[in-house]
């Protein structure tokens, strides 16, 4: 099973790396219905996905790497804002925040990369404003899943336009019965 | 909220086209954590997953297309092998399999189109061996919900491997909490 130690700054930085290219590779020049589409009522589209992804790169992972490494446990991070992505979408295309979030996720590796982190400082400690005490690797390990958790969210989110589409094939489809986890 | 109006063959098309684009983007080159770990027991890995889709490309999508045009009801599908991926991914590297997918899921797509359905040949039906009776639009729909579906899969397999590293951040990354909704 997993363990903690599967943590390397290598592979968190292969995967990072990826996802601005995946997300283009499969969301740029899609007709509306996969990208302005929620799943009902104040839910995200995937172009808000987008845009949150956009939100994390300029207010969230590396301004935090920052404070554990200039001010350990005795500065708070900055709460992160969920609903910023309004803002950070208006009057946007997808085209802009695909490129958007390519070059700023690449800019932020290549913050990473030069402060040239050594074993020891992956263990060194901030303040969660919630969340109380957290190490630097797991705030890296935590914008790898990140990304992957609205990877998971975007998947759901467009196959829930062809919900009642695929007829009695629902019963087999995993993604369909997905509940968001969000409560 | 989604209706099974929402299908249209181009919409359809439109998606199917990008899915091995979007993994060849994300999982190329990523270290063996990412692409050769599972759930545990018997649980799929991203590589398998990417071989499940091959097979679905050989066996299943386009094969069931031409039985419901060429027989109707009367000639019920193949039972899809969810298994088969074992035997297709067997001394197999994860490049050949993202060639390999990309390869298949084109010349499918190009057979699609050269058939050029019409609007009425969409309700069209067949016999799906557990279902029952199924629609050509049906079919389409789930093929590209099976995309999205191995894509939401896929995202919680990768997740899960960094479940220990993200610490008391876990509370907040729902595709930790996803339970795979397959039973």
């Amino acid at each position: 099973m997993p363990r903690s130690s599967e943590f390397s700054l290598e592979r968190t930085i292969a995967l990072l790396s990826r996802t601005p290219g995946a997300l283009n590779a499969f969301l740029r020049g899609l007709p509306e219905i996969w990208i302005h589409r929620n799943e009902g009522g104040e839910s995200w589209t995937p172009f808000e996905i987008v845009g949150h992804l956009i939100v994390g790169e300029r207010t969230d992972w590396m301004p935090r790497v920052q404070i554990i490494l200039q001010h350990g446990e005795s500065r708070a991070f900055e709460p992160f804002d969920r609903l910023a992505q309004k803002k950070q979408c208006h009057g946007k295309t997808l085209d802009e925040l695909l490129d958007q979030f390519a070059q700023l996720r690449n800019q932020n590796l290549a913050k990473l990369q030069s402060i040239n982190l050594q074993p020891s400082d992956l263990e060194r400690r901030g303040t969660h404003p919630a969340l109380g005490t957290v190490t630097l690797s797991q705030l890296l390990a935590t914008w790898t899943v990140h990304d992957l958790t609205h990877l998971h969210q975007l998947s759901r989110v467009m196959a829930g336009q062809y919900r009642d589409a695929v007829g009695p094939w629902i019963a087999y489809l995993g993604v369909l019965h997905c509940d968001g986890h969000s409560s």
